[in-house]
C-alpha cells in the first residue's frame, strides 16, 4: 500500500457515484489518499487487513461508506483507534436505515457520522482535512480559501437569483 | 467450549433480561446450549474466536442479540455459514435502530431477524428448535406439544376473560 | 405437488421481479423447489392447503414474500412448524410497513425476517441453503464456494475501482 | 354462541385494558355483543371457527384488536364479508407497527382501522353502532344523545377551565 | 342531489387517479353513488352542506379521500353519524402524514381508515358494499362472487407464474 | 366574549398542563387573552362560533393546541384569515402524529406550527407577541427585555455549571 | 436594501423551484418584498447582516426556506424579533429531516413552520399577508377575494369532475 | 479562557446528565478541557465569542450537545474550521429530531455526529482523544489501555453471566 493520509473504503463499488465529488475534492487539496472497496460482511478479513496496512504506512483517517445494514464504519472502528468517519449511502429506506445503523454505536467504540449521500461524503472529506489542518497550517489556509470561495459562491448565486425573480415577475 | 447445538451471544450483559424467557425455554426443551457475552465492537476477535470454537464442537445455530447500531448478528454472519438469528434489543429509539441495523443486510450474507425484545428472543429460540426439529422427530413432537399448550392457554384465558367482562358490567 | 426442499410463496405475482435473483440462485444450487402465488387474504384456504401438501412431500423450508400489511409469512407460521422465512416487498411506505408487519410477531409463533426487496430475497434463499447444509455437507461446500466467489468479486471490483478513480482525476 | 350483533375479538387477554372503555360503552348502548380472545397466530382454527359461529347467530360486525404484527383483523377479513374493524394496540414501537400491519391491506380484502389504543377502541365501538343505526332508528337516537352529551361535556370542561386559568394567574 | 347510497368526497380533484379503480368497482356493483370535490379547508361550508344534502336523500355511507394534513374524513365525521370511511392519499411523506392525520381521531368521533392510495380506495368501496350487504342479500351475493373471482384470479396468476419461473431457468 | 388580542383554544381540557407555561407568559406580558376548550370534532359549531365572536371583539391571533389527529388549528384556519398558530400536543406517537396532521396543510389555507408540547406552546405565545409588537413598540421593548433576561439566564446557568463540573471531578 | 415588508431568504438557490409559486403570489398581492440567497452555515455573517438591513428598512416578516439540517429559520429567529416563517424544503428524507430541524425549536426563540415544499411556501406567503392584513384592511379584502376565488375554483373543479366520472363509466 | 484542547458546549444546562460520563472520561485521560453552556438560539453572540476565544487559546476540538432543533453543532461548524463533534440529546421524539437536525448538514460545512445521549457523549469524547492521539503517542497508549480494559470488562461480565444463567436454570 502506498503512503496516504486518508483511506476511503466503500462497502460496494456501486457506492462510488455518491463519493465522487468528495474524492475530487480530496484530489484538489492534494492530500495523498487511497480508495478501496471492501465489505464488512463479504470480505471481513480483507477489511481488517486494509486497516493494518493503512496503519503501517502511517495513515491518519479512514472514511467508510456503506448502505442498508451499514456496519462497515463500526467494524473498522472496532479494529483501529484512527478516527473513522462514516458516510451513510441511500438505500431501500432512503438512507435512514444506513444512518441509524452507523450512528447508534455503543459507548466505547466511536464512529463519527455525516449526512446521507453526496453531501455527507463531501463533508467527511472536509472534516478529515480539518483534522489534518490541526497540525498542517498550509492545509488550514487552503480550507479557509475553500470556505471563502464557497461564501463568494453564495453571493454570485444571489445575484443570479435577483434576475430569475425578475423573470418570474414578467412571465 | 462444551458441546452445544445452540449458542446465544449477546452484545452486552445488560441484554440478559430481554433474553431470559428465551433461555428458560431452551432449558425446558433440553437442547444443549451456551450463552456468551461478546461485542462486535469491543471484542471483535473474541467474537470470531467464539464462532470458530462453536463450529468445532459441531454447533448448529447462533442467536445473536444486540441494540442500537446492532452489528453483532451481521458480523457473526460474515464469519460463518451456520444460520444466524438476530434479536433486536430495545434502545434509544425503542429498537427501531436495532431492527434496521440488523435486517437490512446486503445480498450474500444472510441474517434472520426476529421481533424487538422479549418476544423476539422467545421466537428466535423457537425458530432454532424448529430448524433442529427438521432432523430430530422427538424435538418436533415437543414443539407440537408446546404449540398445543399455547393453544389451550388461549382458551383458558378466554374463559377468564368472560368473567372479567361480566365484572366490567357490574362495576 | 412435486418433491421439493424449499417452497417460495408470494402474496402476489407482481412480487416476482423482487424474487427472481433469489430463484435463479436456488436453481444454480440445484436444490429442488416450488414457487407458488397464494395470498394470506385472498386465498387463505389455498395457502393452508399448500402448506399441508408441502409438508406431505417432506418439504423443509418455506420462503414467503409479501408487501404492505404483509401477513403471509406470519399466517403460514401459524399453520406449520417448518421454518418460515419472510421477505418484505417494497410498498407505499418503501417496505417499512411490510417489514414491521412481518417482524413484530408475538412470542410463540416465529417468523424469520430478511431485508426489504431483492437483497432480502437473495438472503432468504441463502439462509434456507445454510439450514439444509447443516445436514448436507455437499451443500455446505457449494455455499463456501459461493462465499469465496463473492469475496473474489469484491477484489475484482476493487481493481476496476482503482481505474475509475484515476479517471476521475483526469476528468 | 349466544346471539349478538357485535363480536369483539382480541389477540391476547393482555389487550383488555385498552378495550374496557369501549366494552362499557357497548354495554351502555344495550346492543348484544360477545367478547373473545383468539389469536391469528396461536389459534388460527379457533379464529375461523368463531367467525363461522358468529355468522350463524346472525352477527353483524367484528371488532378485532391486536398489537405488533397485528394480523388478526386482516385474517378475519379474509374469512368473512362482515365488516371488520381493527384496533391497533400499543406495542414495542408505540403502536406504529400495529397500525401499519393492519391498515395497509391489499386491495380486495378490506379492514377498517381506527386509532391506536383506547380512543381507537371507543371509536370502533361507536362506528359499529353507527353502522347498526343505519337500520335501527332508536340506536341513531341514542347516538345523537351521546354526541349531544359529549358536546355538553366540552362546555362543562370549558367552564372549569376558566377557573383553572384564573388560578394560574394567582399562583 | 340525486338519490345515492354512497358519497365519495375528495379533497382535491387531483386525488381522482387514486380513486378511479374504486369508482369503477362501485359502478360495476350497480349501487347508486355520487362523487364530489370538496375541501375541509377551502370549502368548509360546502362540505357541511354536502353532508346535509346527502343525509336528506337518505344516503348511507361517505367515503372521504384526502392527502397531507388530511382532515376531510374527520371533519365530515364531526358533522354526521353516517359511517365515514377515510382514504389517505399519497403525499410529500408518501402518505404517512395523510394516514396519521386521519386515523388518530379522538375518542367519540369515529372515522374508519383504509390503506394509502389505490388499494385503500378499492377497499373503502368494498367495505361500504359490505355494510350495505348486511341488509341487502343480493349485494352479499355479488360480493361473494367478487371474492370467488378474486380467488380464481390468484390461481390463474399462479399458473402463469409457473411458466415464468421455467423461463427464468432457461434464460 | 370579553375583548382580547389573543385566543388560546385547546381541543381538550387535558391539554392544559402543556399550555400552562405559555399562558403564564401571556399573563406576564399583560396582553388581554381568552382561553377556551373547543374541539374540532366534538364541538365543531362551537369552534366556528368562537372564531366569529373573537373576530367581533377585534381579536388578532388564535393559538390552537391539539393532539393525535390534530385538526383544530387547520379547521380554525379554514374559517378565518386571522393568523392561526398550532401547537402539537404529545400523543400515542409522541406527538409526531399531532405535528404531521397540523403542519402539512394544503396550499391556500395556512397554519403556522410550533414544536411539540410545552416549548411549542411557549413559542406560539412569544410568536403571537412578536406579531403584535410589529405595531406596538412597548411590546417590542418587553420582548427585547425577555430575550435579554433569557440571555443572562444562560450565563448564570453557565456559572453554576462550572461548579457542577468541578464537583464531578471530585466525586 | 430597498424598502420591503417581506423578505424571502433561501438557504440555497436550488430551493427556488419550491418557492416560485409563493413568490408569484406575493407579486400578485402587490406587497413589496425582497428575495435573497443566504446560508446559515456557508454565509452566517451575511445572514445576520441581511436581517439587520431588513430591520433598518422597516421590514416586517421574514420567510426562510431550507432543507436537510435546516437551521436557517432558527438562526434568523435567534437574531431578530420579527416574525420568522420557516419552509422545509424536500431532502434526502423527503423533508422530514428539514421539518423536524425547523419545528422543534427550544422554548424562548420561536419559529413558525409550514408544510414541506411548494404548499408550505404558498402558505408561508399567505400567512405573512394575513399578519400584514391585521393593520391593512385593503390587504384583508384581497385575501378574502383570494379565498373566495379559491372556493369557486373547487366548485369549478367539481363540475369538471362530474364529467370525468361519467367518462370513467363509459370507458 | 484557560488553555484547553477540547471544549464541550451544551445548548442547555439540563443536558449535563447526558454528558457527565463523557466529562469524567476526559478528566481521567488528563486532557485539558473547558465546559460551557451556550445556546445557538438564546445566546448566538456568546456562542461565536466562545469559539473565537477557544481558537485563541489554541483549542483543537469542539464537542457540542443539543436536543430538539439541535442547531448548536452546525452553527459552531459555520464559524470555525476546528473539528466539531455533535451529540444529539434525547427529546420529545426520543432524539430522532436532534439527530436529524445535526447530521443532515449541507455539503461544505461538516459536523461529525455521534449516537443519541450518553453513549454518544462518551464516544464523542473518545473520538476527540483519537484525533489528539494522531500527534501524541502517549495519548494513543492510554486509548489502547482503555480499549484493552474494555475488552477485559466484557470477559469479566461474561464470567458473571455464566453464573446468572445457571441461576436461571435453578429458579
Amino acid at each position: 500500500m502506498k503512503n496516504a493520509d486518508i483511506a476511503i473504503i466503500m462497502g460496494s463499488d456501486s457506492d462510488l457515484p455518491q463519493l465522487e465529488e468528495g474524492i475530487r475534492l480530496l484530489q484538489d487539496f492534494g492530500v495523498p489518499f487511497i480508495v478501496e472497496v471492501s465489505s464488512a460482511h463479504r470480505t471481513p478479513e480483507r477489511t481488517v487487513q486494509l486497516i493494518r496496512e493503512f496503519e503501517k504506512v502511517d495513515g491518519k483517517i479512514i472514511i467508510a461508506a456503506a448502505g442498508g445494514a451499514a456496519h462497515l464504519p463500526g467494524v473498522i472502528s472496532a479494529h483501529t483507534r484512527l478516527p473513522v468517519l462514516g458516510v451513510p449511502i441511500p438505500s431501500a429506506l432512503d438512507g435512514l436505515d444506513s444512518l441509524l445503523s452507523m450512528v447508534q454505536m455503543p459507548g466505547g467504540i466511536p464512529t463519527a457520522v455525516f449526512g446521507i449521500g453526496k453531501s455527507g461524503a463531501v463533508n467527511a472529506v472536509l472534516f478529515a482535512l480539518q483534522i489534518l489542518a490541526l497540525e498542517r497550517p498550509e492545509l488550514g489556509g487552503k480550507l479557509d480559501a475553500f470556505r471563502e470561495e464557497q461564501r463568494l459562491g453564495v453571493e454570485t448565486k444571489n445575484r443570479l437569483l435577483q434576475k430569475k425573480v425578475e423573470d418570474l415577475w414578467e412571465s
